[in-house]
């Protein structure tokens, strides 16, 4: 044969993991995407298919995930050096590279978050029959919190295999928009409602998400007499609860993964009466 | 209280779904993205936190994957018609939107198909000390084999949880890049390599993704005696076997959930002796 | 100081590039992306502020669009070493990278084309009152014709700046959606339905997007006898003629940049009466 | 015929528009992105034609810019009603929509301004022979200065266009990533290398974006003495000044549009000696 591998390297890429430190009141978190990248001796499986020495990228995963459970993670750094140790021991491995993003988090409330920076204003104004109707709003306010969040009660048929729970990670990024009375002007009032919005989810107990878009919604109305409506659509960016007990952990709603895909999505409008 | 619940939807967006037919020779997929969604007197869920007539959007995701088993699936609007029936006769529901989305596939063989349309072409050259070097290449070719993909036989540590399997749904986004002799300007192999490229993923009967890439690099430098090494980059993009155990179904190989994160990342260069 | 410049490269990136070669008939397109970087002895722009080494990036870009005015553009690749050969004569230059994506278009017509990759095809059912409605259709289906496209006639105000045209490219990613009779079911007219859309674009002397939607529409309602209404949105992808006359070249409607923000978007809805 | 035109809306969206408000000290900035729409009598537009009454989407991003510079732009919603009354006076309008999404700016100094929200906290670890290489980094740190950045003196060969200039905008996202010295565990340190990096942004005098990439990694270095090296990647997101003179209209630098391609791209690093 004429031809050699060269260069090779493998690992699991996007491992995504939002750790809660419960123990500290106010409540942390830290968000990461990691990244893990094994060089080596891995000959064997590229020309042979003999995959003996090669350590699935689900091992790692789930390695990951363990170590989150069990390290401080104090500092990124020192969390991402562990884990290059760990699979620096594994057989044929000449080099380790862990590459992680964090996702910085604002405090909005003792359990809960904001990523603020994402958001953008909305104003939609649309005019018809010489009147203009003027909507402001917000996209991309993207909140998360650690505690009061459940839902339970929920009917049950032959597809269903959720669980009840009674405390859960709740996250979101929220749309909010909210007309105004025809010939309201005062639009600095943007800044009262946005705030009535953020304060509701952050102190809400919530039953369900639907529940705590109610609150919002009437927390909107409340905080500005202008405003005639508000629509909200809340996607529910589900954290799930990674099972660590294969590998002799507990997890008491510390470790998670956040996904995607697929979503809750939940939209309503609330008008003042 | 001086609001009202003026309007009201919910339901599970980006419900990802893949199914192979595997009765029909050459085997056939459907690739789908379903939002659901439920409008209705759900007054109480908002206003109480009684969730006792809010089915769970998580159901709604397990009844779309029973349904795509048990459903031929011949024309996704029949499907989406079937589902709408289902969810309109839950209480409480007034009206039921099922919006779809269908990622088509082109077959490249029995039991291969690309979406050869995200395909970008592409050409770096470097100058240097009065010399071109050139490398060709492409980025975004996505491909997906029903089967012919195996990964088993790999090292058990305390984190290993992965089964091994023999029968598996191999998917990735090509990237390849490969270098030419220097002097070589026949640019229009090109088409050649990215046949030998192609061809080889369809048709290797693979023990996991290192080795495809492996005959894959292999092939483009049996295609063109002009190219001196080729470097591929193939995410796996896992398909994962959802359980409809708990619905009395079985699924042998039939539906899946296709996931974007996290994903393997199998990297290397195969170069000419 | 105790600090050095150990490595720099500089240049112009997302270089958009359309040429259309009109000498030939039918029309060929070559739709590029191109990055131009160059590492140096540039140290005294960094550290003394002295820009008198520093060819401007917008030189580059303005070098790009030259070439491609009086190079074949046969292959990519001697399109980028000429560049690059171009770029490793200028002072102080030890090393030139030209980067380049090549977007494919597939022909529909002498002068149209297609990126039929990038397609969805999105079906939505409502179901309301024990009634499904049906509505199929695609997105993300972008077009481009080289001709037989004007825009001329329109009313000019204080604002208005743009001239005449009666030969210019016309693009777009068309979104349609097709609403089906109540009890319509033979799905399988997607395929005629599109066929008249795209053929429709391709064939039409459009004296505006708004006359060639109108006139897909029409074709759509025409090809299939179970359609009511089909809604079109067609963002209009401007192309904008390169002014070459700074280096004594002409450009009669063949180098082009394609531009993505602001853009025109027009919608309709056909319906039959 | 039996087709008939049931609804139809045309205009420009994404229309990108930043405006520097100078008369104040500090400036102040307003980034948006706007979206013009009309619904009305445009029938013959669509069915022969005939674009007499058809205003050009151009000509709606030209009113945008123009009122921008008159109007004092303190609500948005202000500045859109005046826009939709603008609109609605054209004839056969019978709606107007005008669609603004904000960009907020965090204020760093009094001419420059960040959108700190986008950023990512990045973390390498290499583990190699024994020993863990540590790059600590941040990503997407988008900043823009509205003075103190010239580009000027630079060599101009024959497909040269480009004035010099004495003030612009500056804005670019950083991308930073700097190595410690193997031993150095202090990872809180992290935050004066990020402050050192912006604050220097923030108040270099600019010749060129090398310069201030170089001061900024020379003060990266001062900052913290475990950092032995600094890399840098700052993209140029030209902000191109509109031409308001056919309007009538002076523009000394207070209007500008916002690009995103091409962009001028600058990378360095910078070492401790």
């Amino acid at each position: 044969m004429t031809s050699a591998l060269t260069w090779n390297r493998y690992g699991k890429s996007s491992i995504r993991l939002v750790k809660v430190r419960r123990a500290a009141d106010p409540h942390d978190i830290i968000d990461l995407t990691i990244d893990v990248a094994l060089e080596g001796a891995f000959d064997r499986v590229y020309t042979d298919g003999d995959n003996s020495g090669c350590l699935a990228t689900d091992t790692m995963k789930n390695t990951v995930y363990a170590f989150a459970k069990v390290e401080p993670l104090d500092h990124v750094e020192s969390f991402a050096v562990k884990l290059a140790e760990h699979f620096s021991e594994k057989p044929g491995v000449s080099l380790v590279r862990i590459d992680v993003d964090e996702h910085p988090w604002t405090r909005l409330h003792p359990h809960a978050f904001a990523r603020t920076g994402e958001e953008v204003r909305t104003t939609l104004v649309t005019y018809k029959d010489d009147t203009p109707s003027v909507v402001s709003g917000l996209r991309g306010l993207v909140v998360l919190k650690t505690t009061d969040s459940a839902f339970s009660g929920f009917p049950r048929d032959q597809f269903t295999t959720l669980r009840d729970t009674r405390d859960r990670i709740l996250a979101t990024s929220i749309t909010a928009a909210w007309t105004y009375a025809d010939g309201f002007e005062d639009f600095a009032q943007r800044t009262a409602v946005r705030a009535a919005i953020v304060e509701t989810f952050a102190a809400h107990k919530s039953e369900s998400v639907q529940q705590t878009l109610y609150a919002m919604g009437e927390a909107a109305l409340t905080s500005c007499s202008g405003v005639v409506d508000v629509q909200l659509s809340l996607p529910n960016r589900h954290h799930l609860l990674v099972d660590l007990s294969p590998f002799g952990l507990d997890n008491p709603n510390e470790i998670f993964v956040a996904t995607d895909q697929p979503y809750g999505l939940i939209e309503a409008r609330i008008s003042r009466k």
